[in-house]
This record gives C-alpha cells, sequence and structure tokens, in this order.
C-alpha cells in the first residue's frame, strides 16, 4: 500500500464548500488547518478584490490557483474583445491574491463549429499569454470532461491539452489536471508522461456511479471509482509536487454545515488521496 | 453544400421509436418506406425469436445490426460463464434475424480496476469472436462517450476500440461509430483513417445544448451541435457506404405518435445527415 498524500498539499477550492462565502471559508481553513485554498473569482468580487486579498494574507494562507478564466471563442470582434478584457482582468487579480496560477476553461464550440472553436482558443491563449507573464502569472489549460462541451470547453483531452500548452514558454503556460476530467482516458498514462514540466494544478473528486448530474454530481474522494491515488503518482512522476486542490462539485454536500465537510474531506483525502 | 446521405441508407434502430413494440416498429418502416432496422434483444425476445425473424422476412425489412452484446467485465469464473453464454446466445439471435453485425457494449469496470476491465473486456472478445465467426456474425466493438463509463462501458475512444478490433481478421471484429459517442474527440478524423475497412455501423444523433441526462438526453439530428455530415463524409471515406443508423435514445420523442416520430426522423435524416 503506497502512503497518501500529505495534509500539507490540500488545497481546498473554493466552490468545494459553496454553502460559505470567501472569509467563511477562509476562517474554516483556518480551524482546520489547511494552508491553502483556491477562490473563484465571483465569490472574490462579492468581498472586493483587495479586501480577498487581505483576509486571505492576514490569515496567513496561500493560494494555489484562481478559477477561471478563459471563454475563448467569441462571435465577432466585439464579443472577442469583452473576452480578452475580462481574462486580463482574471489575470491582475489571481496576481493581486498571490497565486501564480490561473485556470483556464477554455469555452465551448459556437454552434457546430469544433475545429473553428479548438482554433480561437489557441488564439486566445496566445494573446493572453505575454500579458499574464508579465504579471508573473502561469496559465493553466484545463481540459474538461467531454460531456461538457456543449457548455464549458472543447478542450476535453489532456492530450490536446498539452499539445497546446507546448506552444509556448514553459513559464507561461502549463495543464491543469483534474482527475475527474481525464480519468476515463486510455492514454492518460502516455499524456501526463508528455505534460511533464508543464503541469500547474491537480485537482481531485470522484466519479459516482451512477452519475446523474453532467455538473453537479461530482463525488467525494473514495466514494466513486476513479483510483485517485494511482493518478497523483502518476502526477507526482511527471514532476509535479505542488498543491492538490480538492474540488468536488455537489449539490448534496453543499447542504452539510461547512465545518462538518471541510473533516471528511480531510479524512478522505487521507484516506483515498 | 455537400449532398445529403439517401434515405435507402436510414435504419431505424428500435430504441429510437422505444413506444412501439417490434410487430409496431416494422410496420412503421414499411408505411415509411424505410427498409432496415436495428432491433433490440429485449422486444425481439417479448416477441420470440422465430416470430420476429419472420416478421422482419415478410415485411421484407433488412437487418443492419443487433443491439447488443458484452458487457465483459465479471467477477469470478461463474459470471464470467453467465456472460459468455449470453452473448453467444446473442451471436445465435444475430444469425437468426439475419444480420452480419452484433453491436457489443463492453461494460464498466468492477470498481475502480479500469486497466482490469479493459483486460478482461480483450479477453472476452476473444473468447466470442470464433464462435461469432463461425455464424457468419461479425462483432463491432462500440465505443461509448465517456461519460457512460461507470455504467456502460469502459471502452470510451475510437482509438481504443480500433486498436482492439486490430487485434483481430477484419472478417471477425470491426468497430461501430456513433457520431454521439466519439464526435467530441480531437483525435476523430486521425483515428476514423485507422479505422478503415473495420467500421461495421454508423449511428447518428444529436449533442444537445445544454445536456440534462446522461442516458436519454441524444438529440434529434439537426437540433444539436455535432457536424453529423461532415463525420458521415468522414466514415466514407474509410470505406463504409452501408447502413445509417438511427438511434436517438430521447424521452420526450419517446411521447409523439410513432408515425409522426418516423416523418421527423426522414425528414432530419435528409436535412443534416
Amino acid at each position: 500500500m503506497t502512503s497518501s498524500a500529505p495534509l500539507e498539499r490540500l488545497s481546498l477550492n473554493q466552490i468545494t464548500v459553496d454553502q460559505w462565502t470567501l472569509p467563511e471559508v477562509i476562517e474554516g481553513c483556518v480551524r482546520a488547518g489547511i494552508a491553502t485554498i483556491a477562490p473563484w473569482r465571483e465569490p472574490v468580487a462579492k468581498v472586493g478584490l483587495d479586501a480577498a486579498a487581505r483576509l486571505i494574507a492576514d490569515a496567513g494562507l496561500s493560494v494555489s490557483s484562481l478559477c477561471r478564466g478563459g471563454f475563448f471563442p467569441a462571435v465577432g470582434e466585439s464579443e472577442r474583445r469583452r473576452a480578452d478584457d475580462d481574462n486580463r482582468r482574471a489575470v491582475d487579480e489571481a496576481a493581486a491574491l498571490g497565486t501564480e496560477v490561473l485556470v483556464l476553461v477554455c469555452g465551448p464550440p459556437l454552434g457546430r463549429d469544433l475545429a473553428g472553436a479548438r482554433a480561437q482558443i489557441a488564439a486566445g491563449i496566445e494573446r493572453l499569454a505575454p500579458y499574464a507573464a508579465q504579471h508573473g502569472v502561469r496559465l493553466g489549460i484545463e481540459p474538461l470532461h467531454p460531456m461538457m462541451i456543449g457548455e464549458r470547453s472543447a478542450i476535453v483531452t489532456l492530450g490536446e491539452a498539452v499539445d497546446l500548452a507546448l506552444r509556448f514558454d514553459a513559464g507561461q503556460v502549463g495543464v491543469v489536471v483534474d482527475a475527474y476530467h481525464v480519468w476515463w482516458d486510455p492514454a492518460l498514462e502516455r499524456e501526463l508522461v508528455r505534460a511533464a514540466g508543464r503541469i500547474v494544478g491537480f485537482h481531485v473528486s470522484d466519479w459516482l456511479v451512477p452519475t446523474l448530474d453532467l455538473l453537479q454530481g461530482r463525488g467525494m474522494m473514495g466514494d466513486g471509482i476513479i483510483d485517485l491515488r494511482r493518478i497523483r503518482q502518476l502526477v507526482e512522476a511527471a514532476g509535479y509536487d505542488g498543491p492538490i486542490e480538492v474540488e468536488v462539485i455537489n449539490r448534496e454536500l453543499w447542504r452539510l454545515p461547512g465545518d462538518e465537510l471541510v473533516a471528511l474531506i480531510c479524512q478522505r483525502f487521507a484516506a483515498a488521496v
């Protein structure tokens, strides 16, 4: 039996505890001894960027990533410019919060033009990467599960994310490996080898059987059928030893008292990751 | 604008008109001028195999495939034997119905052992293929969408299905390309080239946005975002010019009067496929 990941590597992704505001997440992490968080932009905006950055710093927490930039495919020039502006703001926010990683959810195709969407995504990252580099932020391309292609991302395999990332400097663009999104892929092992040196984030949750909800039906680690420990080891073999974000999007879990959910997360992180 | 597929190639997959019994499907196809059907085993069993074969033959219909064998991963020897027995019966039924193709839905992993499931699937096909060949039936490995991995199939990419098929004689084992299951794959074009000479079936439906149901939320052709015409042309370029099965699994459509649904299918087949 291989040993579990040390709890020091646990980062709490904010959406996992969506019943909490950002200040509540920060306090909850401090109570539970969790040293790292991964906020989303909307709850940061609710508190205000400067206030959020101060609260996080005052609590002594690190920030593993900011979720999210992306959504590159756009109809027409003005929509494209709006997306670019928003992505530069996301970079600014990441820098202000003190994280080096902006997660990219690349956006769905417009209508039936999947190849066009993928080309727009590549072009969008190309426009954003220099700005991000100037601000000390790496872009983390996160491939999403193919069932999310219509609403979230035309980038649905790790291989494609790695192909994209390899067009850029390793210091500028990498990939985010979320076990939930990639575990099914028969090419996973091979693509993680190719991703060596490019992995800027690792996320965990579990695949429930049956899965009834495409967006909010992820499972707590240990409740599903993903061999999370094996994937963690493959990710580590590819050179990544940074924070492991727990990102469980599950509406049942959002009904639990936050502290109870956080305790369960810590327990399952030790047992299953 | 490329021309649409001729209606002579349309095969009606039975589950598309699940509001109908098999005799009703047969009569409905005759009324609509559809020459080919693809029955499922359960509705065939309800009528009785011999009676079903006779009804289909008397109506002058062809059978493009029988759905389905597979579900190879098994716990222990007796469960494995039961699955093998059932798969041989599926071959017998395909032969009795006069179709050369048995569709394989390969079965989900048992627990977290995805690699083990894939090995059991390969071994199961190896045991079944000679029996199928003796009965004049080709096995069609159908990769399913990765969202169905937990309940239906550990084979979730066309590439993996092609890899499996290539271990066998082209006359014995091929692949079934269902646009709904494979359209998202950035490797689709490449894998269809590799599949040349191995494609034993082509299925169409559409990917709805949003998709709310993992199993029964497929769309009528033209209602979603799959570029079906392009995929059909790629499939044809790979040498397949056989029946095109319309397999739309959608509970809303099951509420329509059968004849109305069949008319819509014919119209959309011409417009979108």
